[in-house]
C-alpha cells in the first residue's frame, strides 16, 4: 500500500520557509552605501531572539489555554504538560542569555559604524518581549517608566499590551488555580492540635505554623523579620502589598513544605520552574545592559534612551513572581514541620496498585 | 541642526523585517489538522540555525575575499580582521551547539505526531550547511556518501555545491598564504649549524628539526609513530595524502613552534581558531548524532536515511583541517627547539618605537 | 535565649578544610626544577573533576540506597527525591562538559613542556570515575579492553571496581524496580479487545501493540526494522542480548507511552534523565577525547596509551542505558495507542480531593 | 637508552594529592548526627570555587610578575603570554558562572536543613576572592562597607589584604605600561594639522580629537554628555575622579580607535579581556545574589550578614576597570578618525620580511 503522505513531496527549505527567512536582512549602510559589516550580525541576532520569542508565545499561550479550563482535574495530564513546556521555556531562556555572547564580538567601534542610521529604532522596542511580559503578567503601572514613553513603541503597541492586561495573565491565572485546593476544609482539621500560646484567630494549621516561624527566628533575624510582612502575604492583614491573595500564597507555601506528597510533586515543579525563567529574564536583562553598557558608555541608546538606565530599572522593577519568591523567607526546617492529619494525607495519594 | 539620518523614521520591526521572519511558520500538522503541538518547535529551531547559518556565511564571505588579494601584507589589518571574523564564527558555533538542548526538550513520543508528515523533508538537506562545507574546503569525494544521495538536496543544489569546489575554499587560500611566507632563503641560514646525524638532503632546519623529533621518541612511541607519515606531510615523501601543500606543513608547524614571535601572534591566533571551528562543527554533528538517536532509535531518518548512521560517518570524515591537526604529532618541547638565527629573527619584530 | 549553635565559631576556611584543598598541588616540574607554567591547571582541573565525582558519587549512593529498599512505594517520597538527585548528577555532568574547555586553553607546546614528567600518569585513571560507571551498570566485559590492561590502573584499584559488580549496579536496582510493577494482571486486561490478525501468544496488550507497530511501518523501514530485535527486547525470544529484563523492557516502554498517567510522570522523569546522563557521560568521552586528539596527535598518551583511541572504544561501548534508548525504535504516535482499561486506569490516579 | 624520568613511577591518585582533595569534606550536620543529605553539595561546590580561585591566583600572579618588569618591550613575548593567561582566566570565570547553576539545584528546603549549624561561616568570605579583588586593584575604600566588618573576615585576612594594597595592582602596573608609550612626542606630530575651532592648549591630536567628539553629538546627547567628564579623564581637569592617570587612558583610548595597527594588536586583546573579567566577576556576583535571594529570601546570610543587599551593593561598586569602561562614551566613529602622520604610523609596523 501506498503512504498517502509522501505523495506531496517536501522540500527542506521549502517546509522551512528559507526563502522568507533567508532574505530578510536589510542592512541600512547598504542601502546608503556605507561599509559597516557588522550590522548583519546586529540584524540577525536580532532576529533570532524574534524567532525565540515566538517559539516562547506559542509555548505559552497553550499554558495560558491549559490553565483557563474551568478546572485543572490533579488526575488530568494539564499540569504535567504545562510543566514539560514550561521547561522547555526555560531551556529557551537559557540559550537566549547565552547568546547575548554571540553580540559581544562585535566591538564598540564596529558598532559606531552603523549605530547613528539605527535612530530611533532600539534594541528594547521588542513588541513580542513586551506582549510576553504582560502575558506573564507584568502590568503597565509596574513597568519602568521608560518602558512606554522613552521607547517609542508604537500606539497600536501601546494599545495592545494594554488590552493585554484585560485578560488573564498567568499569574492571574495561577492564583485562581492556588485559590481553590481545598485543604483547609474544617473535616481535615479538626484533631489538629494547636500549640501553646499559637494565635486562635486563624486557622490552627497557620497558627501552628506562624507559631514555629516566629520562635525559630534568632539573633539578628529577630530584628530584621518583621512579622508584618508575613501577615499581608498569607493573611491580607497589613500595608503590604501582593498580586498574589493570601489563600494562593498559603497554598503555595504549603506546596513547598509538603512537596515530598505526591500530589504535590508536579505542581511543585511548575512553580520552581517559573520563578527560574523570573530569573533569567531578570539575568537576560542584565547581560543585556552589560552589553549595552560596554557598548556604548554613557551615550543615549539608538531609541533615544539612556539604554543602560532603562535596563537597569527594569532589571529591578520586572519580577513578576516576587510573591513567591518571599515566600522562601517564611520556610521552616523540615524537623520542625506540623505533621499533617491523617485524613488530608489520604487525600494526597496515589490510589494503591 | 537637524540630524538627516533621522529624517526617516526606523521602527524596529520594520527594520528587522519581522513581517517576514514571524509569518513563515505553516507546521504541516495544522494544515491537516492533526494535533502535533511540537512542530512548531521544529520549524523555529531549524529556522534559527539556517539565520546563524546565514551569519556564518556572511563572515567567511568576507574572510574568503579578504583571502583572495592578491598577497596578505602582514603590516595591513587584513589577517587581523579575518582572525576576528573566525572568532564570531567560534562563538556562534558555541551556540549552535549548545542549542542542541531545546530541541532535546522535544521527546521521541511528541516528535512521532508529526514526524510522518514531513517526509522525505530531513534535518540533513540544509543547502547553506553544505555550502559552509564546501566553502571551507570540504571535497565532494571526502564526504560521507550518504550527503548527496539518500539525502535528496535538489539536482540544482548539488549543481551549486560542485560549482563551488572550482573555487578557492579557505583551505585552498590558508594554502596560498602560507607558502608565500618566505622563510627558507639560504640569506638566514648559512651560519645555522646542523648536528650530526641528520639528513643532508633537507634544508638545515628540517633535517635539524627531524633530527631532534626523531630523537625524543621514547618507548612505545618509537614503534607507533612512523617516520613516513612525517615526511609525507612535511617534504612530500611517502604515501599518505595530504590537502595542504608540504611547503604550507612546514609553514604551520613554524608558526606553532615560534608562535612567541611578534610576528606569528596573530597567524597563531587565525590556525588556532579554525582548529577550534572544525572541532566546533564535529561536536555539532555528534550532538545532533545523539538526539537523533534518542529520538527515533535504529528508524529511518526523515530524509530517507538512517540518520544516526550517517551523522556518524559524516563525524569520521568532514573534519577540514585535519591535515594541522597532524602537526601536532610533530611538535617537540620548547626546550629542545634550534635557536633561530639572528638575522631571521630580525625580520620577524616591530620597528622599535 | 542563647543559640547554641553559635557557641562553636565557624569559619568559612576551616569548614572547607582549605588548608588541605589549597595545599595539595605539587608540579612535578617544579620539583624538578622545570618552566612549566600549565602544570598547575593541569593539578587543579583534574582536582576539580574529582572533588564533582565524588559529588556524584555522593548522589548516585543515596539513590541506590533508596532503590535498595525491599520495594518502592509510589506513595512514598523515595522516586521524587531520587529523581530530585539524579537531576543534580545531570547538571554537574553539564558543568564537567563544559569544564574542558578550560584545559583546552593549554596549548599542545605549553603540555609538552611537563608530559613527559608525568609518565606514567595519565587523565585516564580515575579510580572515582572507574567506580561510578560500575556502580551505575557498566560491566567489566562491555569495557574497551584498554581500560584496565593499558592504563595501570592499580591491582588494588582493579580489585575494587571487580568486586562491585558483586553488588547490585543501579541498573540492576531499575530491573527489579520495573519488574515488580503489576500491570499484567489479568483482572485489568479481560476486556480488552486484541486486534483480528494478532498474535494470541502474547499477552493482549503486547499482542495488540506489536500488530500496530508492525502494521506501521513504512516504505524503507520494512526493510530496516527487524522484528526479532523487538522480540528479544520484549519476550526475550531472539539472539540480540539485553541487560534488561523484557518485563523491565516491557513496564519502561508502557510508562513511556502512557506518561501523561499521574502516575507515570515521576518514573518517566527518572528514566530520561539517566538516558540523558548516559548521553552526557559520551559526551564527555567526546570532548576529553578531542581535547587530547588536539593535544597530543597520534602520539601515545601518558598512561602509556594511544589516548584518542582508547576514547574512542570507550565512547562507542560504554552507554550503560542502551537497552532503554533502543525502546524508542518501537515507540508509535499518540493517536495509534491502544486505550488502556478502565479498571487498570483506575489503578494509576490519585485519589480525589 | 633508558628514559630517566620512568624510573619514579606515578600514579594519577598520588601526583593529584587526592588523598588530600577527597579527604577534606566534613559536614557539620554528619558530626551532629543531622540528616542534611544536601551539605556535601554545599563543602564541595565552595571547594570547587576555591581551586579554580588558585588558578586564577597562579595565572594572575605571572602575569603581574610579567608587568613588574623595568618595561614591556613590545617585541618580546611578554604582553602576549600575558593575553594568552588573562584568556584563561576568561575561561576559568565563564565556567564559574555557569557552576552557580548546579548550586541552585539545591532548593531553600534543603538549605535549612543545615544552615543553622554554618553560622557564622558564609559562603562570602572567602580569603582567596577578597585577594584576588585586590590584585587585580580593588581598593579597601571602594569596597562595599559590608564587606570588611560585617563579614568577619580573620584579623590576619584584613590585614593581608591591606597589605595588598601597599603593593601594585595589575590597575597600577596597566598604568604605568600605558603610561610610558611615547606616541606623543612632538617629532611625530609636526605636520599634523588641527582643524580650525579646535582648543589650541591641547596636544594637536587631542585637540584635534575633542573637536571631532563634540561636534558629532547629536540632539540628546548633547544635553546629556558632559565634556567635563570627557576633560577629567584624559587631560585630569575636572573634579570626576579616575584611578588611571590621564596619560593612560589617552594610551588606552588610542589603541582602541586605531587597534588595526598591528602594534595594538595584542595590547588591545590585552585590555578587552581584562574588561571581560570586570564584566564576568561582576555577573557571577549577580547570579550569586540571585540564588542567594532565592534561597533565603529576605533573611540573614549565615555570616550575619543580609546577603542579598551586600551582594547588590557590591556588584554596583567592584567594577575595577570602570575608567576603561568610561572611553567607550567618548569613541567617534572609523569614518571620522584622524589620519595618523606617516612618520608615527611606520614605527608600529613589522619590519618587512
Amino acid at each position: 500500500m501506498k503512504n498517502s503522505y509522501t505523495k506531496k513531496e517536501q522540500y527542506y527549505g521549502d517546509y522551512l520557509g528559507l526563502d522568507k527567512i533567508l532574505n530578510a536582512q536589510f542592512p541600512e549602510s547598504e542601502a546608503r552605501g556605507v561599509d559597516a559589516h557588522d550590522e548583519m550580525l546586529f540584524i540577525i541576532i536580532h532576529q533570532a531572539y524574534e524567532l525565540w520569542f515566538k517559539q516562547i508565545m506559542h509555548e505559552l499561550d497553550s499554558i495560558l489555554e491549559l490553565f483557563g479550563q474551568e478546572e485543572i482535574n490533579d488526575n488530568s495530564s494539564t499540569l504535567q504538560v504545562a510543566t514539560h513546556r514550561t521547561n522547555r521555556i526555560v531551556e529557551i531562556w537559557k540559550l537566549l542569555v547565552s547568546q547575548v555572547t554571540v553580540l559581544e564580538t562585535m566591538t564598540p567601534m564596529d558598532f559606531l559604524d552603523f549605530r547613528d542610521l539605527l535612530a530611533p529604532a532600539s534594541g528594547f522596542q521588542s513588541f513580542q518581549f513586551r506582549k510576553l511580559e504582560a502575558k506573564i503578567g507584568l502590568k503597565m503601572k509596574s513597568r519602568h517608566e521608560a518602558c512606554y514613553y522613552q521607547y517609542q513603541l508604537r500606539k497600536e503597541d501601546i494599545k495592545g499590551i494594554t488590552e493585554l492586561e484585560g485578560e488573564d495573565s498567568l499569574l492571574d491565572l495561577m492564583d485562581k488555580w492556588l485559590k481553590r485546593i481545598p485543604f483547609w476544609n474544617n473535616e481535615f482539621w479538626q484533631d489538629f492540635e494547636v500549640p501553646e500560646g499559637a494565635s486562635t484567630d486563624l486557622h490552627p494549621f497557620w497558627a501552628t505554623y506562624r507559631h514555629i516561624y516566629q520562635s525559630g527566628l534568632i539573633g539578628a533575624e529577630l530584628k530584621s523579620i518583621d512579622m508584618s510582612d508575613f501577615d499581608s502575604l498569607f493573611f491580607g492583614k497589613g500595608g503590604v502589598s501582593t498580586r498574589l491573595s493570601p489563600e494562593s500564597c498559603q497554598t503555595a507555601l504549603f506546596i513547598t513544605l509538603y512537596r515530598d506528597n505526591p500530589l504535590f510533586q508536579v505542581p511543585f515543579q511548575f512553580l520552581s520552574k517559573w520563578l527560574e525563567i523570573d530569573e533569567l529574564m531578570a539575568s537576560w536583562r542584565y547581560r543585556h545592559m552589560s552589553m549595552v553598557r560596554r557598548m556604548i558608555g554613557m551615550r543615549i541608546g539608538t531609541g533615544g534612551s539612556s539604554g543602560a538606565n532603562y535596563l537597569k530599572g527594569a532589571m529591578e522593577k520586572h519580577h513578576i513572581f516576587s510573591d513567591f519568591t518571599r515566600l522562601t523567607t517564611y520556610l521552616i526546617p523540615r524537623a520542625k514541620l506540623p505533621e499533617l492529619p491523617v485524613a488530608l494525607k489520604e487525600k494526597m495519594r496515589f490510589v494503591d496498585l
